[in-house]
C-alpha cells in the first residue's frame, strides 16, 4: 500500500506539533498516540529508529463511514506516521482509498484521502 | 473486508476487561483505546451506540513486520471493536490477512490473525 507522503525540514517533536496543526486545520482530530520505539524498548529491548503513530479522524467523515458500514470502525483512525529522515521528518499517512475497499465508501475515502493529501501538502515538504 | 468476530453474553465494561484479559493472554497489548461514541458526542453532538475501539499489539509480531516492510506501520495496530448487541457484547477483530497485502508479511499476518481468533476463542462467545 502507498501512503500519502512528505518529508518536512524539521525535527521529529517540530514535526509532530506541525502535523498536528495541519491536521486540525483539515479537520482531524488526533484520537491516539503510539511511540513504537518506546513500546518496542519496553517490550523487546530493541533499539530501533525513532517511530510515531498518530492516530487521525475526521468526526465528520467518521461518522458519515459508519453510518454505510459499520465495518469502518475496523479502520478508524488513519495512521499518520512520523520518522526520521536525512535532517528531517517523513510523514506519512495511510490512503485511505486503499483501505476502504466497500463501494459503499468511496467518495468518503476519496473526500478523507483529499483532505490529509491537503493537510500534508501545507507542511511545505517535499512530496515523494 | 470480513472481521473475526464473536459475540460474548456479557456487557461492554465486563467484554472490555475480558478482551484485554484474553488478548494479553495471546500476547496482545492494548496500545489505544478510542470511545467512538463520546468522540462524535463531543465534536458532532451526535447520539449513537456505545462503540470502542481498542488497538491491540503483538510487539514481536509488529517487530517483524516493521522489519520486513517498514509501511506495515500505517496498519498498526490491530483494532478490536467492541459494541453492544442484544444483553451481550459483539467483539470483532480486524483480520490482519486481508489488511497486509505485501507478500513478505503474509506469514506474519498469518501468525497475527491465528493468535487475534485464539483470543476472540477464549472468550467463549458466541462465533457469527
Amino acid at each position: 500500500m502507498d501512503p500519502i507522503t512528505t518529508v518536512v525540514e524539521l525535527p521529529l517533536e517540530a514535526a509532530d506539533r506541525a502535523v498536528r496543526a495541519a491536521l486540525a486545520d483539515h479537520g482531524f482530530g488526533v484520537l491516539t498516540e503510539i511511540d513504537v520505539a518506546a513500546v518496542l524498548k519496553a517490550k523487546l529491548d530493541v533499539d530501533r529508529a525513532p517511530l510515531r503513530i498518530l492516530g487521525a479522524c475526521n468526526p465528520t467523515l467518521a461518522h458519515a463511514a459508519l453510518r454505510a458500514d459499520p465495518r469502518a470502525s475496523l479502520l478508524l483512525p488513519c495512521n499518520v506516521v512520523l520518522e526520521p529522515e536525512g535532517d528531517g521528518t517523513r510523514v506519512s499517512a495511510v490512503d485511505p482509498r486503499a483501505l476502504l475497499s466497500d463501494p459503499a465508501l468511496a467518495d468518503l475515502a476519496q473526500d478523507a484521502a483529499a483532505a490529509l493529501g491537503s493537510a500534508l501538502d501545507s507542511l511545505g515538504g517535499t512530496p515523494s
